[in-house]
């Protein structure tokens, strides 16, 4: 049995008309972690542009308990006093599909700690280019200027054990390489380049892209670069030992440094359930090579970013073979009686 | 349904008992694909070592029909009047899981066009290095010279439009590490390089692989030879452009040097059945994010090699997804009637 703790949303769902009079009220300012931390959200809020529901719900840690909320509320959905609930499910078999999340920044004083605005992660130049972005363009976060050269540090926290992440991220290069192009459609004139140690282009088509990068201009340099700090006009300076051509120590500046940061687990086991992981802290799979949905607790698999990085295509290709071995462990296992389900 | 066409044996498999006195007795000669080419079997023969069952087949193309093999035969298996036999399946899905084949040598004359003895394929090499290799021991084709320096051209006829090869063939890197690391251990005294491009170690793990080739002392240079011919001593002679350090053109000789060749389709749907492939020729999978086992065909799935390069690992999760979509394939539609299914 999995108990599932569901938190307190504070507002009455079956009530809430999503007519946004609470968030207009709302007197707090929080970034908003949906747009990368570039727009401020309000402590009661719709989630995101396309949420479903499209409802709201009250972030309790940043509430100041004021009330207007609840007061300009049509339909009273706003309700403080909600409590959070224990939901006790019952399965014979379950599938670990917890995804991954991004190394923070801070850890890395060679790539700014954080500490520099214009070197941000490639999830926030995610944000910066979607539809429903923070600014509706490409801005560069500390003076809103538009950015006329922008680089790409691959392996920002991949490949280096120098901060414990040995491995290689799986989808760094190819996620940099399609930002790169949107970047290039966005803002014609500016200058791309992609510092690398290899470019791991390998899946179906993949190698194609690289090569339409390549072919739009954007420059490919194979180094890995330590960012030494901010230029006078806010851009970023970097220096590195060039991997190609006469090997001399570059340095260089862009108005704006995305990093590819190495992709961890986005969830452990640890005090929720006896599965084991491996030493990259992903769930570990007991047999890799022919079964690579098995762990070590009989009836529950894995999928996707769990046990390891891996991009949409082939966490899709792991999620139907996991179902597929889910789906062979309940019809080869005796049924429980009611009972035993009970 | 399907038409399969079943080849003649010209053995009884009932009768066979498996006691190669036939193979003895036979006279021919060939160059046994099974090991590279590099040793001979007969024209009658048990296909490799551990081949189910251990049952003889005659090699029709190659056999002269001396009737040696027929009289020699203590259960009289031998059957020289076998006929193909064409059997009828009928299914209501098919996965189609066909595998690939590797670019042939003699399409690329930069590497030699296969006229070099001391220049073979990885494919090759892993039967010099098997257990059931054609010389118990890792020795050099043309003289059988134990080999003191070993080199690996990575992307032989891979991303390379040149040769019609565009893509990545996304095992190469890794096979050639764990085969590099293999002659390592077998000759401790040999020199390995590895000349490459890019190395793609992008599966869980193998980071980590590609680390430890480095620490074993094999050598890593980025840069694409060309193979320029025979040295006086049978050694192989190479030519490239140092994409590290100074960028200068340099000569290298190897005892022996492995191609990785790159993968290709292992089957042509064309006048078999109306499937589509992609510009590749690999089999087209429609919508390759969400369903990467669909095809333009409702009903018939693609797993593995057969829609794109790919690994073991990989190619067992898409076996598993594939197993999934056909079976939901199977209990979505309505069962065929017994006069449909005929």
């Amino acid at each position: 049995a999995a108990v599932v703790r569901k938190k307190p949303r504070y507002v009455d769902l079956e009530k809430c008309i999503g007519c946004r009079q609470c968030e207009y009220q709302c007197p707090v300012l929080v970034p908003d972690e949906e747009q990368g931390g570039f727009a401020a959200r309000k402590a009661i809020y719709i989630p995101f542009a396309n949420a479903i529901p499209q409802k709201a719900l009250v972030d309790a840690s940043n509430c100041i308990l004021c009330g207007r909320c609840a007061r300009i509320c049509p339909t009273k959905a706003v309700n403080y006093a909600d409590q959070p609930e224990e939901i006790t499910l019952r399965a014979a078999t379950a599938i670990v599909a917890t995804g991954y999340d991004v190394t923070p920044l801070r850890d890395k004083p060679q790539f700014g700690g954080g500490q520099l605005a214009n070197v941000i992660t490639a999830m926030q130049m995610e944000r910066l280019l979607a539809p429903h972005g923070p600014y509706n363009r490409l801005l560069r976060p500390s003076d809103g200027k538009q950015p006329e050269s922008v680089a790409y540090v691959q392996c920002a926290a991949s490949r280096d054990r120098t901060v414990g992440i040995p491995y290689c991220s799986r989808v760094c290069c190819m996620y940099a390489i399609k930002q790169a192009m949107l970047i290039s459609g966005a803002l014609p004139l500016a200058d791309v380049t992609i510092y690398y140690i290899d470019i791991r282009a390998f899946g179906k088509g993949y190698e194609q892209f690289f090569q339409n990068a390549q072919a739009m201009g954007i420059q490919f340099v194979k180094a890995k670069p330590a960012i030494t700090g901010n230029t006078a006009d806010g851009g970023v300076s970097l220096r590195y030992e060039l991997q190609e051509g006469d090997g001399r120590i570059v340095t260089a500046e862009h108005d704006l440094v995305v990093l590819s940061l190495g992709l961890v687990p986005g969830w452990s086991p640890e005090g929720v359930c006896p599965l084991a992981c491996g030493e990259d802290r992903f769930i570990k799979t007991v047999k890799p090579k022919l079964f690579p949905n098995l762990t070590d607790m009989p009836g529950v698999f894995v999928a996707g970013a769990a046990a390891g990085p891996k991009d949409i295509v082939d966490s899709i290709a792991e999620a139907g073979a996991a179902a597929m071995e889910a789906s062979n462990y309940l019809t080869a296992r005796p049924r429980p009686t009611a009972k035993a389900a009970g």
